[in-house]
């Protein structure tokens, strides 16, 4: 097992997964975003993440999205797997499905069920198991807005160590955090953000790309301000950081995946419903986001 | 769909799923348990709750153990599926499978993943969407110290109105919160409590009985802490009370599912370790463990 | 210095301050206030706590209030001053006042504004030293709503082997808390509560009292729930518990000190504005709090 | 009332107030600290700010404070007064006499002790109120750590229309607050953050300045970040920042002012213990600060 290292700058978007009249996953819709997503400058696709609404997919309508994305998407992508579950086993078992299907890396969320078990030492057993048995790198994934759990700077650092443990996406938004962890981990620890609010002061902290839902509507400004970055233009990327703030709001904490999938409709792409429970948009939340992302 | 009404008065374990030594579920072992838990006066068993490490187990496992308990439970127990998944259409699958396993209800959490999603409005869908499909009563599951949501004693009131909602399990051990359920829903709305330190003044305000994860260790002070209370024997059920506190911390805030299994070896069942991530017990915890539930 | 062995069973309503139209302390309203409380089944007062307004009333103010209601209150009646400030030393000081006033106890909450470096050794040093000092007993006050501090109840139990600390008022309304506590303490440690819904099921936990800013309006009802539990005359008092749920919520949660200063004129006493930066009450809250408490 | 528009760009020290051995407050070693500042390229100084222990000052000795340092400090320095009490009325007394005392503007923290009720609304009123009344610019002051009161973007963008509220000291370390507020203030309204940690993020996204406790210990590698940040010299900038990430650890949520205070004795100025109920430092803690602060 000698894995290829990775190198994810760049912004990647966490594909949603579009679902068809009856509820199924709708293949043609999903291939057809990322054959979309192709001609951006997009590093490469998150698939089966928590916005693609991975708590809500079947263990073979997984497989058949990461078939799908895998075939639409360009050679040059980077294709990172979704394969977090709350067992230890059923991660690894997902992600050398993720491996068997050519994946570059499996981004690994904290278990998070049983909180007040999933201690420092919890977690880091659960991460070094499935680092040992993944044929792919693996992605350390948090996402306290939605796991409860902190994952803290020094469990990073430690984590860091394991060979096969090859970075991380962090989506507190907690840019405090985010320095923190690069003060600690070596410069080729792979460092993503999971907050498109926070993109710009990430970078400056050294932050190596980030993982994006808003990216998913808006792939073009999210990379460009990730080259205004790279080319030390601060006022502009500043500036593009300014543009993003409510449409990020409005696809995340205030309307979420719902809200997310409407927007990718605004721009063009294939949105639809989310899965029950999530509620689909009322008409004030259609509106706000029309008026947010149809002007841009 | 006129389902039988449920009476829920009286002590249910929430059956904990013991593992053999190649991980596979331990029917036998779990046989073997609810032999010996039909000669108690539990009044019934939730079978695949969180303390069984539903999020742990596969569906086809999930089946198996609903089969195994149904077949070793005496006919006088009543039989609680723990059938709750994160999407809706995966929970109403499940709940009618544990339907046609015979299971007299279904205790459904609230799905908690897209946590500033769940809206009341977005929980209040997700449950009549289940007991609308279900065919037999739903019991909504409140358990924030899993899930991080709350549920608000009107959105239990408004869920009471549908015919097939018939009662909650309500873990947090938040006491006020339980009053204020008992003022708002019809008196045979069954209230279960699911926290063992305030059992006692839960009962003094009209709750029906309780769901405790230490039941399964210690189904004996349980019931007769139940049975004190029922007969108006205040000081000793508030001497039983005290008797259970520290071993109900020790068995869930405190070493979770790892400390309840372990308990229950000491208590003469059928024990052993969690699935991973959750952690084995150190020596320190299996020494005060013992300490705690030898001597009771 | 060897103090009286306090006895506070009963209900204590934590005094409101009345504010002449000109701002300054109106010790006539106050006055009259106390002369209506001495007629009913109150066991005492407690003087410039935080319903008293506390945080916005210096040093002068205090000592004035504590005269007032001293000279006002009926020979058996428990005065108990509420001292608690910042600074150990201001504390101290603020509790020599009340004693050489005559107050029978001190009520001393967390200091809290360095709530990160409040450790329970900070916390154990501060009540010891103010203890240490006090000619009257000390009572712990934590109010974690208003504090973000919770006091657990080991430290409770350290601190009951003061022979100067003699007991707590605790208002988190956590019933488990409250049996953990009572599970420590020796049973002359006068523990009270400060939570009106969860006064019941507290006193069938063992709690002496409590101290309840409902009773400063419906002294009458609060008294009777107590009564109704010692007579052990247990339907009764979880039927008053219900009633006192809403008009509860209404003056402390929802409404705060502004929503109980109007319930008392609602019910004859002098209640007038809070001071700012709390608001005034507005008309939907005064409709909504009228209907709660002129039926009553 | 026209108040000369502030220009508070640059570092700020929110001074500690040294105590001498009765406890009294040391106005010699004060003055001698504020002389040594003024050597160095801080912009001025907060006096009796959170860090100034101003929760344990009385009001004479507050008063006592400004005119000790109004006297020690250079003619350029900007000086700003702490002056927010839990009361309106209590914080438009004090911002008067840091006035008449000659100090540039006013910090007015977050009356925070009845949080329930510490709406939007009162916190308007408030800010407004002392606005209005105060003679110099007023500051507004958040610090979620201490009063666990948040102020949202939206209400400062609604408080920076009023002529005579200049800006805001925003410590909650949020960066994405930060960009926020910036996104939605006119360009002059002046935005501190009080929180070392992200001070270089922060004014990447166009923060004026910084009130940070750790620039009482470390004055020159503040502002030595600050004017790289000015320069355009990011890399420098950012590697200041990883430099300050421990050292800022250490002296806030870490071992607060207690090591703060130590923090400066270690750098030459006078420090001394902080008042109860804040405990002296522990010999560990010291070593660990002597090694963090020596090294410099």
């Amino acid at each position: 097992m000698s894995p290829a290292p990775l190198d994810l700058h760049g912004i990647f978007p966490p594909l949603t997964t579009p679902f068809a009249a009856d509820g199924s996953v709708d293949g043609r819709g999903l291939a057809a975003n990322v054959e979309k997503y192709n001609g951006t400058g997009l590093a490469g696709y998150v698939v089966v993440g928590s916005t693609g609404e991975s708590v809500y997919l079947r263990e073979e309508e997984k497989l058949a999205v990461w078939e799908t994305v895998r075939d639409a998407a360009d050679a040059e992508k980077i294709l990172i797997a979704g394969t977090g579950c709350e067992a230890t086993a059923d991660t690894i078992e997902l992600t050398r499905r993720a491996a068997a299907l050519g994946y570059h890396a499996a981004l690994v969320r904290t278990p998070a069920y049983f909180r007040p078990q999933m201690s420092e030492a919890a977690l880091e057993r659960h991460f070094r198991s499935v680092a040992d048995a993944s044929p792919i790198p693996v992605l350390i994934y948090s996402v306290p807005q939605f796991t409860g759990l902190d994952v803290s700077a020094s469990l990073v650092a430690r984590l860091a160590e394991h060979p096969n443990i090859s970075g991380l996406k962090e989506s507190s938004g907690d840019v405090r955090l985010i320095g923190d962890i690069l003060r600690l981990v070596p410069p080729d620890f792979q460092v993503l953000v999971g907050s498109a609010s926070t993109l710009y002061p990430s970078l400056c902290l050294g932050a190596h790309g980030a993982v994006l839902a808003v990216a998913c509507a808006l792939p073009e400004l999210c990379v460009a301000l990730y080259e205004s970055y790279c080319r030390g233009e601060h006022a502009r990327a500043r500036a593009l950081q300014q543009q993003l703030l409510e449409p990020t709001a409005a696809v995340t904490s205030r309307y979420g995946i719902a809200g997310l999938k409407f927007a990718l409709e605004l721009r063009g792409y294939v949105g639809g419903p989310p899965r029950a429970p999530l509620l689909p948009l009322d008409d004030a939340a259609r509106d706000e986001l029309s008026r947010l992302f149809r002007g841009l």
